[in-house]
């Protein structure tokens, strides 16, 4: 396994510290020491990037796409020694390994998919009117073109999905925008296997030195360098607040400001109705026990906070879930940092005024491990308290009880900005749209009857929301359509046609679907 | 005419300082003594803007369009009252005015045209397949809903189509956003007309009040105040690039950043090939004289640098320039303020290093006169100069001589974001797609054979670009598009069909263009 800096195509030595990986499940150390980048790497890299930006963007649409599918071949090739690495790095068991790594090809086979039928370029053209009075109509033909070199933050919590060759670099790649990711220090190992599979099919396939590249940092100095550098347009980011929030500020004080993506989690509100809780408490305390607790709660779209009317249904249904709780073993989080910072955050809420323990897992005399947890407490005391709405990352829920339907509406209104919000409700339940509209305002996913976690990869996606959940609530982290964010509109006027960009040409040799004169069409000019 | 400031339906006093309109050709006050908003009317606007916009947003499309149109209606009565006004307020010709005030009248019209066809709403559906292995795929339905409240600050260069009923007000309120404008301090009078006829259209048609107020300031506090509230979710600037710039950090530094469209001008590079000089060196002059003298210079795509391979095609051309720019007269200028600035900085020009004058119109003793002036420089000074690069609004332009067409691209390579960039180029010149290739890195629009100024609208135009042109390359201050700045996504999973949203029921009942299931379709489900 490579440990040094991929720097376009060469394996960089870097002067200064190493790290390695370790397995969260007994903090054994893991083969690799893992060279922290230096300022020459980092510019090196971030030159390179952009050098072979105006070749990159220029590659065909079907060269890009078999790129991409490419990238997803020599992944799959890596076969069990990237699974076991993954898993030993992050103490998630090889089965979700699996399936991350088979929602990571996809992901790549559905961009190559996407951009081969052209719909991301948008091309518009309005046709000349030379006669027109007083002054003629010019010929426009408008299409996306990529913005340039993109930095990818690697998340912990998906280290296949939204790591090294995740949904970020996937969108990046093919909006036509070479890709600068730096590592999450907890997964180097999957990160430095993924990157050699990348790097294999930019060569393999014939693409510009610089399209790819992957820096390791165990601090934060390199990700800063690289938000700040001036070759660098545009930022994916998932994680913490914290981090996420890190990044925009240094984004927006560059001299030239750049767009940072930055999806930094959510308490993923959900509101439970009554009829509902009549009717099925039981099920529902399984499912969200199940929820709660999936990936011991490291998902950004864990229910964090469940909203009830205060009563007997609603007491019915915490003695459940926190029955069901309590027999969730606790397991492995995903290293020692997320493990610590959840063990006190979540006694930390325990603290709170108000707060009531329903039910933990038993201890357990085992590093690292998540103790899943669900609280309690009343409305009033959690409009009064904000920390009360902040994100406990990890197998933790609290239950605010709320003294009537109204009063839930005061909790939506007081709520932050959220990926998702969830209304578990019957038909009586959803008669009044109030409640549903009101939730709209601060989601960017509104479930009904299910629960938040899952976030089914398929164009309808919208994972994002309003701040805090994303840095801009315009965009989604997820599905095709999250390559916008890496994309500008360019006009051309009156642009002689062999000197079009080729999907703008009167012929439309590409078949691609455009708007002409407003009509939406396939047909050439 | 009311000198209040409006908020919702109401025209409140303040309770600080006045001032007035000024005519610039000869700095006479004009009638009416406008009140600088103060703290209550701000929050007082701010929380109707907020309070508002649930039910706003819930309007129909029609209802909506209706507005739209009935906003351009009013407007129209205005009459020659409101072209005498913004005449005398801005020292632009009436002749002028009625176009500009044609073109904002065609914007509002164009936006309930869009509306009513539904595209902005870009609905997306896929649906469930419930016995997916390993899991159920949920139903997934996405749409773009408004962002919330939006502030706009009025131009001064475009009293009516960037101002209180221009192009950014006519896309928020088409989006479903309530919208506040910060009227410009140069034309009170004008934006008290204009913020009339939108309130009677407001109020004749139903519209809850808080979906428009108009503010005053003659100082920054105003605006900055806005941009800074947190019921505001979004703001569109057109102006200098101070001025963006320190909303973009205002915005960037809240609790919750919002995005900032700002548009802060550019110096529209314009590139002469050899050949075009060689066989129509004179009409090239002709045209540019124009162009840079156009409405005073004081266009944001006014060409401000136009670059030459040095020897004796492009001095021929320089002299005809100098010859045809120094018959145009002088005339006034926007306001004092701006006026005082460009004679500051094209005489500044002068004084650096290896800057040479061309012509300058004659010396007129009449106050706030643009006098236009073309000044040239060699590459290499160029190169080593960054005032050079600077915008100086109003009627001037740089003749930039380059060694060769090599140091054309080394030029390029230099340029920072622009609105434009233009290419004068015969077949001969075109050959070559490296400049073409090269100049589309850094601009929004290319034209071909034309001049920058007068942006057409239309849905292929893109009025933006990189930094500073604009503060987000993705996005379009001009034509229908620029609908995207103020709206965001929100999906629907495994929602109730009566509950959703009416363009994505299974019924197509609005009878908008839809993608269900990857199709582009009018059908219902």
């Amino acid at each position: 396994m490579e440990t040094r800096n991929l720097v376009g195509f060469e394996y960089l030595e870097a002067s200064g510290n190493m790290f390695y990986g370790v397995d969260p499940r007994d903090n054994g150390r893991l083969p690799g020491d893992f060279m922290v980048a230096d300022d020459h790497i980092v510019s090196l890299a971030c030159q390179k990037a952009k050098d072979c930006f105006l070749t990159y963007q220029q590659s065909s649409l079907d060269d890009r796409a078999i790129f991409l599918e490419e990238i997803a071949n020599e992944i799959e090739k890596l076969g069990d020694e990237l699974v076991q690495r993954a898993s030993s790095e992050t103490g998630l068991p090889s089965a979700r390994i699996v399936g991350e790594r088979g929602r990571t090809l996809m992901q790549l086979r559905a961009f190559a998919g996407y951009i081969r039928i052209g719909n991301h370029l948008e091309p518009s053209i309005d046709t000349a009117i030379p006669d027109r009075i007083p002054i003629p109509k010019p010929d426009l033909r408008k299409m996306m073109m990529p913005l340039g070199p993109v930095v990818v933050f690697g998340a912990s919590n998906f280290p296949l999905a939204y790591s090294v060759a995740g949904g970020d670099t996937a969108a990046a790649l093919a909006a036509g925008c070479p890709v600068l990711v730096k590592a999450h220090p907890a997964h180097p190992g999957t990160s430095a296997l993924v990157g050699q599979a990348i790097n294999e099919a930019a060569k393999s396939c014939h693409m510009p030195e610089g399209v790819f590249s992957l820096l390791y940092d165990n601090g934060f100095s390199v990700g800063q360098a690289l938000v700040g550098h001036p070759a660098v347009a545009a930022v994916g980011f998932t994680g913490s607040l914290a981090g996420g929030r890190a990044l925009f500020d240094i984004a927006a004080k560059r001299e030239s400001p750049i767009p940072v993506f930055a999806e930094m989690g959510s308490t993923n509100p959900v509101f439970l109705l009554p009829h509902a809780l009549i009717n099925r408490s039981e099920e529902i305390a399984t499912n969200y026990a199940s929820s709660i607790t999936l990936g011991v709660g490291q998902f950004c779209t864990n229910p964090g906070l469940i909203f009830g009317v205060r009563g007997d249904e609603l007491n019915h249904f915490i003695r459940t879930l926190g029955e069901k709780l309590a027999e969730v073993e606790s397991t492995t989080m995903l290293h020692k940092g997320i493990a610590k910072t959840f063990a006190q955050r979540s006694v930390n809420m325990l603290n709170m005024p108000g707060v009531q323990l329903v039910a933990q897992s038993d201890e357990v005399n085992k590093e690292n491990l998540g103790r899943p947890m669900i609280t309690t407490v009343d409305d009033a005391e959690f409009l009064k308290n904000p920390v009360l709405h902040e994100e406990v990352f990890g197998p933790y829920s609290m239950i605010v009880q709320c003294e009537s339907p109204q009063h839930m509406l005061s909790c939506i209104e007081a709520l932050k900005g959220q990926l998702t919000g969830t209304i578990i409700g019957d038909d009586e339940d959803l008669q009044n749209g109030e409640l549903i509209h009101n939730l709209s305002q601060k989601v960017g996913r509104l479930i009904f009857n299910g629960v938040p976690t899952g976030v089914e990869v398929c164009p309808s996606m919208m994972h994002g929301g309003p701040y805090p959940a994303s840095t801009d609530a315009r965009f989604t982290a997820v599905g095709i359509h999250s390559i916008k964010r890496f994309m500008r509109p360019v006009a051309y006027q009156n642009c002689p046609s062999p000197l079009l960009p080729e999907v703008l040409r009167d012929k439309n040799s590409l078949g691609i679907a455009r708007v002409i004169n407003g009509e939406f069409t396939n047909k050439s000019i």
